[in-house]
């Protein structure tokens, strides 16, 4: 077993792995700028040191000072939560060139996910689903209709040299193809100097479902169901919930086997989360995420592992704790992120916390850094804190996630708690009916 | 369903009955002293009533007031919490008087098992086991050794009239006995004016299990498990498991059918628990609580259930959520009832918290009506909140709950926080090793 581990991170996730790092008995270093002296992963954690100035490439990002850091305090693993240096496959070979360990995937497992066509290639290599299109540019339109009809409409022409949702165009039916191929094709031409479009399978009210997995590293992996995370603004997830209100045990089993199979495959090592968008039935490859996930708690309160602890024996060389037959599934959870912002214009709302009461009792878990008196710095995310509901049934996990809400006072900056106080009111969320753009139509329609 | 419940409690309870009807889409009324103006349980109440002065005699304990609130708020149902007026017979009677439903057993359970001699004559009636004794006073010689022969030494000489130790002698062997009899005799005499003595079986270093259980009224009864509390001082629960480390599946299915039997064949309705001495293999009956517990968030944490829930199911007619088949015991649960108190004298300490930070994360539940600001009154009981800490295994619970308390920020009062950090650490008590001696030992080895 790793004996002290130094957690490249702070906020909420720094306290989250402290606390399974104190759990396991290993001893805890935190990091941490100048703007982060008196946070809570500093004053929790058995030792710290301060690696920078606020602003995070020069501390949380200073690859050099945090592993002097490790240096100092005699740390042997780093944990790097999420975000910062958590896919950075450089950061992941320097630790290993200094004998610490990594805790996460391998360097060279996190550069193939990290580059969008070598891990939609490989994802298709490892059999997962992925967006059925043309194999690469297509200048016949008699072949784009060829393999649009493959694909079945709506098909999207997209700019090969594209981006921005410049050269694309939706085709809805055959009769459709030719106008938006001569379009796309013009636009393509206009913006890029290049007027080479592919064919694409459009989805047009898909949902984020991603799904949980783990490897050892010696070939075996498992995964732990899937996540909704459909309701996002600008591509940020709002609200989590597992089991997906969408999928049935049969779609649950068929997707996390064909993911635990592709990981075996790999030989991939920790945590790993694999999204798609999944519509009527079928599930399609976006991109994989080798870390841990801001809403990996709601796989934990479904499956009673503790994710963080799975990551440190896999990197202690342990293995997992569970086969694929020991995991179940059990009742419903959501998660709410709760952003220091505006809950209408979503402008960030730094400053000091007045007021803090968390909501507690029975299938109410709360993972911030939090705390009355707590100053928000400005350099860095929003989040204050997750709050996450535990249900035997969804509709017990709303009724719960209702009172808790009710319940939490954080006072003296703006918070999104309002907006969780909204939708879990709407009838639409409470059917467990909404996709990717759910959310933004209803923010248009809450503006307007 | 009923529609309205006033809570006729105060502190972590009254919140706690709150959430649970809050989740159930039922109003509440809170009922309060003028000490409590702004305790949580009023400002989180959709209604409240001031129903007398500090003292609890006068406000939580005043029936007429009670009674009057309901009328005056429309309230169709009294949840009573634990303590005041919980198993008060009278009260569950005038509630009935008025239509009103109580949230909890018939008046006349409450009183057959608020009687000490009824509870054990009902128990022993309904195959529960209780203290092997002599049936009553024994005045011959020869007679207590035959009856102490057939009960197994080491047996308890005891005055009949008796009470508070006195008149009270251990035989060990039957060379001790007539030397225990004529002691008791005499001593019971001497205190009581009535010589008379009977026999018992005495238990050397038993624990305190208890037996949670359910009825709905109409004859179907269930029990969810036991919870070992011996870790007491003066009688008082400190630190509450569930399951009882020692306690094999087998014993428990055998305890707890009796108990559901029993319970079937009394015609129980709504939540009890049923309180044994646990030594060698066998149980013995104490007594009966016709209410909810303090500890019952354990039975909560292992078997997935919300007993609020179900105690209000039960009381709107709707029976019980789960048959005994599916009741499923998972992982291992202890709660540490935090008070305000010297946790070297235990000395009451009320006063204003200046800092309040409960710990959270994965399996970590907090249930307490204080907030940062709060000053506890100095007129009710000393619990300020309940640390209740889930593990899949009971190491992984413990490791948990010594982080979790390493986490709790409780200052301005003195609390019993370092108690249970003493406790956590105590290697008898990581082996599970205790009788309800034991506390009070480790108490006094501590003083020394």
């Amino acid at each position: 077993m790793v004996s002290k581990v130094l957690i490249a991170n702070r906020g909420e996730i720094a306290l989250r792995v402290l606390r399974a790092c104190k759990e396991l008995g290993i001893s805890t270093v935190a990091v941490h700028s100048t703007a982060d002296n008196s946070a809570m992963h500093v004053r929790l954690a058995d030792e710290s040191v301060c690696v920078g100035p606020p602003a995070a490439r020069d501390s949380y990002l200073n690859i050099p000072q945090i592993v002097a850091a490790c240096e100092i305090t005699g740390a042997d693993a780093v944990h790097p939560g999420y975000g910062f240096l958590s896919e950075n496959a450089r950061f992941a070979d320097i630790l290993e060139a200094h004998q610490l360990t990594f805790i996460g995937p391998t360097a060279q497992h996190i550069r193939t996910m990290g580059d969008k066509i070598e891990a939609k290639r490989t994802a298709e290599r490892l059999g997962i689903p992925v967006v059925p299109g043309s194999p690469g540019a297509v200048t016949d339109n008699d072949e784009a209709l060829k393999i649009s009809r493959e694909i079945g409409f709506p098909v999207l022409v997209k700019a090969s040299a594209g981006g921005g949702g410049r050269g694309m165009k939706i085709a809805r039916t055959e009769a459709d193809l030719p106008m938006a191929l001569a379009t796309a094709r013009s636009e393509a031409g206009a913006a890029f100097g290049d007027d080479a479009v592919y064919i694409e399978k459009y989805l047009e009210k898909p949902r984020h479902i991603e799904v949980q997995v783990f490897g050892d590293g010696k070939g075996n992996a498992i995964h732990l169901g899937e996540r909704d995370c459909s309701l996002q603004r600008r591509n940020q997830k709002v609200w989590e919930e597992a089991n997906s209100p969408a999928l049935t045990q049969e779609q649950r089993d068929r997707i996390g086997t064909i993911c635990a199979e592709a990981m075996k495959g790999l030989n991939y090592r920790g945590a790993g989360t694999i999204e798609f968008l999944y519509e009527n039935d079928e599930f399609y490859f976006i991109e994989m995420n080798t870390r841990l996930q801001v809403e990996h708690p709601v796989t934990e309160a479904v499956t009673g592992l503790d994710l963080v602890h799975e990551q440190i024996r896999i990197a202690s060389g342990q293995g997992l704790s569970v086969t694929q037959d020991e995991v179940t599934f059990t009742g419903h959870a959501i998660e709410c992120r709760i952003n220091a912002e505006d809950p209408r214009t979503f402008v960030p709302s730094p400053g000091e916390i007045t007021h803090y009461h968390a909501p507690g009792g029975l299938g109410v878990r709360i993972d911030s850094a939090v705390y009355q008196g707590y100053r928000i710095p400005p350099f860095y995310d929003s989040l204050v804190g997750k709050l996450i509901v535990y249900g035997r049934t969804r509709d017990e996990c709303l009724m719960r996630l209702k009172r808790a809400l009710d319940e939490f006072v954080l006072d003296g900056i703006k918070t999104t708690l309002p907006l969780f106080r909204d939708l879990v009111a709407n009838e639409s969320v409470q059917r467990g009916e909404y996709d990717i753009h759910w959310l933004e139509h209803f923010l248009e329609g809450q503006a307007g």
